[in-house]
């Protein structure tokens, strides 16, 4: 009878689960190159940013990494949290499928984003870091961070997209009770935001300029570091706690998904929920050894669908390593959708080697359509998504409508990766008709595309 | 080492406690009076307004009622509510005690108030009601009502005051995405909202003069009632499954509260987190025998701190029965305090019975220190509170820093009753100290005083 499927909070996964085990040795990740010398990055690209304990576990080789016990600590105040049946999503389908979706909103910020800003907040303090910079698009992820930086008494700087900063001020707010600073993003505190501004000075931003202004902002100080809310395999790792909660929760009550499905920005929540079950089929244990992974991503930022995978830079001024992934190039300015931590050119290189070797299938969405979906899930389900979690809410309709014409009883789960209490605007603008499709931003991409940079891949093969 | 404290779904509540029925039948709670005949009200007062469903319980006195299976199915989206311990807060205020909340803010609507809202639209829609109108102060209860209506396919007609609806615009939006539908009060659409213009246009309304128009509406049709989100015994009755789960909770990890506390408007979610504790109290069957129940209330609508206990209307227009409560009269304005919630002339018969009995203590406290914990709480716990409940958060960190001068190790617990995230231009206002505190209003509620019904009381005692 109850729709929530709630873990006991001693079945709290202790060991995040890598991936990247899965393909060793015979199929290793491409590294992160150096586009300056053309040979792979070294530590020394990366300590300057990054605290040497986030580095282990970007590089690690093993399977399962234990989680600190001070990060569980923190964590416990929202996890475990719930599974939960869409019943009255499936009546109003009228769909044989069962749909369920992880409920990552709980969390103090709203979102799945403290899994990994509370991991990364505690190595840097281990290692004497005082300040933390980083972008933000929507704001969840400046938000999380904030938030995970307050708790272990870190300053928090965050570059957010302009374009969001505007949309969404109460985003702002919420990260200056949490003694974040919040500065849009381009700006006039760092050369790369100076640069765009000279160009352009009504640009809107992107997740790769904040991204250049946090990099700049944390070489500037040896007590400073950045930090990345997603694309890198270690935030891959520290969301994977999503999905191995699910597996157990699904254990729970018997039943295993046919589908898994996320929304993809730069792939983090997508992964987190997913991967451990892509690890089960990729090892021979899964329950339905067909179980099929959907990335979804917007129309306007179609990376995983119209990009191509070669080796980019993560942030538009080439400030981070190159590395091989699925790309719209790195100075592709998506358009304003709501679905600001979508707009990302890039993607996880993990995720993106996952969908090039087929392994993970990807489907892009208009706006318009995702938040039909949404509003859809909030006349059934009660909860108001984030436009980003929206991409995920389709798709699962999707297949739970082809499910109706087939007549196949398939499970399917999403990953609700977060609520849009923030996002009001943006349902106004859908319910009031005023809400625009970006068409396919073909002649943009094709100019960014011409300036990917030029780097021999080193062998894959051993 | 885990902080929430999970109950599994099987354990959920299927029977709503009433306190009334301690009090019977020495001791029974005094009739509402129809102000017209000085009588008490029969159901021919209320039926016009209210389902039978509800008025059964309104009046009922067993101890233990039954909840509908649909009702409980919906609830099971969210609940149980997880229980949390406040570790970082206590660690921060240095405090020997233990301090626990009670998190409902985990719902759709993001409070207590679906617990009523759902059972209320369930048994208007079991006798065939098409339309339900309501008043809502600062919008928790409008949209949990829109949430519920929107469940059982009920038109939701709601009165929002009118200083709330311009703060929290966002609020409208959320009500919007329910098929709510939202009118500022006082308005031009009722004879009593229409009274109230032409004396001041600029009213900023009240809770008691949107009730009016919300009663007024619901007379005009036989398929239209009206839902009230607080006061009534039947709201206190459906929200005792928060302290019902509480019990539970707190049985898991064999610890009991020395003190239970919730802020009061109309007093539900106090009543609703606390009587069931109170009930083992009077039955001499609390494990702990002095566990003390305290009341908040914003110093701005000091009602039961300042108020007198005696008859009056729940609204302005004196369309309601009377009953008997504490009140600061039914014409009082309360000046627009951000806890929109609170800003209630009157409070719940039992309730207010309650405390006259001194079974309940009552405190007041003005926004400032309230906006102050809710900061400190924020920083410490995460989560963002609402206005209203920040009273309770104020109250439960004075209790624990009480114990940090007596060294006492006692276990407090309050209500967290909804979070923040449609009140940040509040928190805008605190954080750059702009945020006004009004001194108590002698001079408004002595006026307003003057105005209440002549009633004679029947006696109490049988």
């Amino acid at each position: 009878m109850s729709n929530q499927i709630i873990l006991p909070s001693r079945e709290m996964p202790t060991k995040w689960y890598n991936l990247v085990s899965e393909l060793l040795p015979d199929n290793p990740p491409a590294p992160p190159m150096n586009a300056r010398t053309n040979q792979p990055a070294g530590p020394e690209d990366l300590i300057p940013i990054f605290p040497m304990g986030v580095l282990e576990q970007e590089m690690s080789p093993e399977r399962w990494i234990d989680i600190p016990e001070e990060v569980l600590e923190i964590l416990s105040i929202w996890r475990p949290t719930p599974l939960v049946r869409a019943r009255r999503l499936e009546e109003y389908l009228g769909t044989p499928a069962k749909i369920y979706y992880k409920n990552e909103s709980v969390s103090p910020p709203g979102s799945h984003k403290p899994n990994t800003a509370v991991a990364q907040a505690y190595y840097n303090k281990r290692e004497g870091i005082k300040n933390i910079t980083t972008e933000t698009g929507a704001g969840q992820w400046g938000s999380a961070l904030s938030f995970a930086c307050n708790m272990f008494g870190i300053n928090c700087l965050v570059y957010m997209v302009k374009v969001s900063y505007e949309q969404k001020p109460y985003r702002k707010s919420l990260m200056h009770v949490w003694n974040g600073e919040v500065i849009p993003s381009p700006s006039n505190t760092t050369n790369s935001g100076r640069r765009v501004l000279e160009m352009d000075p009504d640009c809107p931003g992107s997740l790769g300029i904040a991204i250049s202004e946090a990099v700049e902002a944390a070489f500037a100080d040896e007590k400073t570091k950045y930090s990345l809310g997603s694309v890198l395999n270690h935030v891959m790792l520290h969301q994977t706690i999503i999905g191995l909660e699910s597996i157990k929760q699904f254990e729970q009550i018997d039943d295993y998904p046919d589908v898994v499905i996320g929304c993809v920005g730069g792939g983090s929540n997508m992964a987190g929920f997913t991967f451990p079950f892509l690890g089960q089929r990729m090892r021979g244990e899964a329950k339905k050894p067909g179980i099929r992974v959907v990335a979804v991503e917007p129309t306007a930022c179609p990376t995983l669908t119209k990009g191509v995978y070669a080796y980019d830079f993560g942030d538009q001024a080439q400030m981070t390593p190159a590395m091989l992934m699925y790309t719209l190039g790195h100075d592709f300015i998506p358009a304003g959708i709501h679905a600001g931590g979508l707009r990302y050119h890039g993607d996880s290189p993990l995720l993106s080697k996952m969908v090039n070797e087929k392994e993970v299938e990807a489907v892009a969405y208009h706006q318009n359509e995702c938040y039909e979906a949404a509003v859809t899930f909030a006349r059934t389900e009660g909860l108001l998504p984030a436009p980003e979690t929206s991409h995920a809410i389709r798709a699962a309709i999707d297949e739970a409508l082809k499910c109706k014409e087939t007549g196949e009883t398939k499970t399917i789960a999403f990953n609700y990766s977060g609520h849009g209490h923030f996002d009001l605007a943006g349902y106004d603008n859908y319910l009031d008709g005023k809400l625009v499709d970006y068409a396919y931003p073909e002649e943009a991409i094709r100019k960014s595309m011409a300036n990917l940079p030029k780097i021999t891949p080193p062998s894959m093969k051993k």
